[in-house]
């Protein structure tokens, strides 16, 4: 749907690739971690969506006609433009899974190849990665308070413009099942579904005749939207008098949908209201500004709500709005590559890694990751990033490595999942997370921790680099 | 850039479009209008954008190929699928100018033609309008925190996937002078700009040889990146001394950014010490997490900063996230139309309308906008929209009208305005607003009214609706 040409990036990105280019190291052997330090939403975990579209933009990624013109006129080098004219992604990139549940510093996806080429994806990879990860996370959230409930997600009219496309396939990773967003189920093949707006009712003299309406024309998951004037009082008793008519001619009446007042109030009345008039089947959505902590209040309150439906919050991640996903060199110029900081959890970790996820005995996740060095291929113990005296035994523990090669030299090493399989396997891997970590309020810390050889390493290169700092 | 065809859309408004078809209402006149009921940030005003860009993707709108296949899939009559391979939209928009400064209730802008495709629509218009209109408010709010110094979008790599094109030109006219993102500086004429990343200091041994690679290939707006290792003891004194090797060959250092730690620390050390070396033309550039608040705090400590780059806050609008636009019927079937709310000021407002601004004698704004039916000329008196007894005399006041005709069935009455342009009128309306209604903490609020013919026909529609509503 998108066109992303080579200028769809950072000017920085091409101010230092012409430089590689023009200094000769843009064939250089490089190493970049894409991870996130924080989490959203003051979350447990997260869950890692976008990696389907990153690689199929890779493997597209050209620099067009319009924009090597315009680059010229920004002054950039024929050389290099010439260069540009015959870019194509050709490195090499591990990846955790789409789907999968990460942490905080630990690496979630490394690209590997020449310098050059290595910078100049970075805007796309966290442009992609961080947005779609971000409303993945926020969709499991809602999963999670959810329950064996419906989600439906009606966010298009809310979402950042063309972003909503991406949400809606966002969305169904982390547990949605079906969205309003026609042309995402177009393209992705989500379930498509929708009920009927304010307008479609006042659009009538009256509103039994709209219902009359909307239900002979689509009989089939006919949802009628009951709060146009007055839910308990008109809405209500004429979508009961259709549903009676829709099961007199042997049709059902699928739901009838809420979106304002008190929807606790409303759907405990609503159930009993058709209850009586024996329509039992009838389906009870409810929307309007729901998210994770109004869908787990409304389930407290005993609402027999069946179907949520949610959008605004769904497809922006409000309050955060964004991870903080960030792109940092680890190796370069035949040597690994270290970024300082204050923080001794800022400071960036060299070389090209494997993260390591440690199974229970019973399958699920233990609750610490190791990052490790990636040609280690077991770790025997875990040390805290910052504190020094703080480590813990892994011998006994299966481990799982979380970072596979996904494309080699440019090419996926596997053809594009379909989108019901990553979700399939976003909701196992959801499900091997202990719920301690899913809770909303100060859920339990994942550890992250080094293993011995990648400590020794960054604490080798952080004494260097101290040693020399100051001129 | 985006590929926006008739499926951009959600499924009840292909459910709605078709029911309306088959019963042959699709040809009727509607009237929708497109506003919010409250304000993001808690801000004071709103500024309006994605004029220009609805009106391009209204002005292409078709069902391609693959649209009307998968709607035959999805179970579309084939009568209506012959309606939409042949449907343009052909209707009338009524709009605030792109950059107007703009209130809740108000009507921003009206679209009126055929039932059937004034409805197909509406996801469109809240999609696109919602979004950059929320983006550009927050730019403004920047804009006015940080006066006449510099501010630069950086937001790209946070963005919502492809939003980040939109967003970079949301911000433009919100007040911000340039951009990272090289596509939107291609597409839209911004001027691009940019600095270093950490990656590229890492990638040498040494941060003097990094910086000085840079300068050579870059003398001109060079700016250097001083925090990859120690920003006083490391980052700074090499910029100073590349600023010196600068010198001597005629070149003046454009900048340093400060990218972590207290920028207002770090951003008075910086001037002094580049100032000591003789450098006072050098710009010190602060990026990392900054929104408006970050600019106020800044500027009051006294941190001699002169350019802000501002990212994830800009481009995503966080707390909010999104604009709550919505899209309601006022006019259809022969008659005006109605939506009833427990909360009056939720009451939808019948019939096409026009809006009113009250300006000063100075020119400024009087801080009250007054809705009126469209063909009333002049307004003497605004009413409270839900306090019968609040009245204001308005006699003696100049008016303007804030909605024009900017679309004449399905064609634009004028060409596209060009960016600068309205990014000027933004500043300008901007500028006739008080500072009261700009500031951060409770502003002052901006008072909205009905004109009397306007209350007079909402109230008789309510009662009308009450008097028929128990069935």
């Amino acid at each position: 749907m998108i066109d992303f040409t080579g200028t769809y990036t950072d000017e920085y990105e091409l101010a230092m690739a012409e430089i590689y280019f023009l200094k000769g190291y843009g064939e250089e052997q490089a190493v970049f971690d894409y991870f996130f330090r924080s989490l959203p939403f003051q979350a447990g975990y997260a869950v890692f969506a976008g990696l389907e579209n990153l690689l199929e933009v890779l493997e597209k990624l050209r620099f067009d006609e319009k924009d090597i013109e315009y680059l010229r006129k920004q002054g950039y080098s024929d050389k290099f433009l010439i260069y540009l004219e015959g870019f194509r992604f050709q490195g090499n990139i591990y990846s955790a899974l789409e789907g999968e549940v990460v942490f905080p510093l630990c690496p979630v996806l490394t690209v590997e190849g020449r310098l050059i080429e290595a910078q100049l994806i970075e805007t796309l990879v966290l442009n992609i990665l961080n947005f779609e990860t971000l409303i993945t996370t926020k969709a499991s959230r809602m999963r999670w308070a959810a329950g064996a409930r419906k989600l439906v997600d009606f966010g298009l009219r809310r979402a950042h413009g063309p972003a909503g496309y991406y949400a809606s396939r966002a969305a169904v990773i982390g547990g949605v099942e079906s969205t309003s967003n026609v042309r995402a189920g177009r393209d992705f093949g989500i379930p498509v579904t929708g009920t009927m707006a304010h307008s479609f009712v006042q659009r009538y003299d009256d509103e039994l005749t709209a219902f009359r309406d909307f239900a002979a024309c689509r009989p089939e998951h006919c949802v009628l939207l009951v709060d146009t004037y007055d839910t308990l009082r008109s809405g209500l008793p004429h979508a009961i008098q259709v549903g009676k008519e829709m099961a007199e001619r042997g049709q059902r009446l699928f739901g009838i949908r809420l979106d304002s007042g008190d929807l606790a109030y409303l759907a405990k009345q609503a159930r009993r209201m058709l209850d009586e008039a024996g329509l039992p089947y009838v389906k009870i959505a409810a929307s309007n500004q729901i998210d994770e902590y109004v869908i787990d209040s409304l389930l407290e309150q005993g609402a027999p709500i069946d179907i949520f439906g949610v959008g605004t919050r769904l497809v922006t991640g409000p309050p955060d709005a964004a991870l903080d996903g960030v792109y940092k060199l680890a190796f370069a110029n035949d040597r690994p590559r270290l970024k300082l900081s204050e923080n001794p959890v800022k400071i960036s970790l060299p070389y090209r890694k494997q993260v390591f996820r440690m199974l229970n005995g019973d399958g699920n996740f233990l609750g610490a990751d190791v990052i490790a060095l990636a040609e280690e291929s077991d770790v025997e113990q875990m040390y805290h990033p910052s504190e020094p005296l703080k480590s813990m035994r892994l011998t006994g523990y299966e481990k799982e490595p979380l970072l596979h090669l996904v494309m080699k030299e440019g090419k996926r090493t596997a053809a594009p999942k379909p989108l019901p399989e990553i979700a399939d396997y976003a909701q196992r891997r959801c499900a091997q997370l202990p719920p301690e970590y899913k809770r909303f309020t100060n859920p339990h810390l994942y550890k992250v921790g080094l293993s011995a050889q990648l400590k020794q390493e960054r604490d080798r290169l952080v004494e260097a680099h101290r040693a020399v700092r100051v001129t």
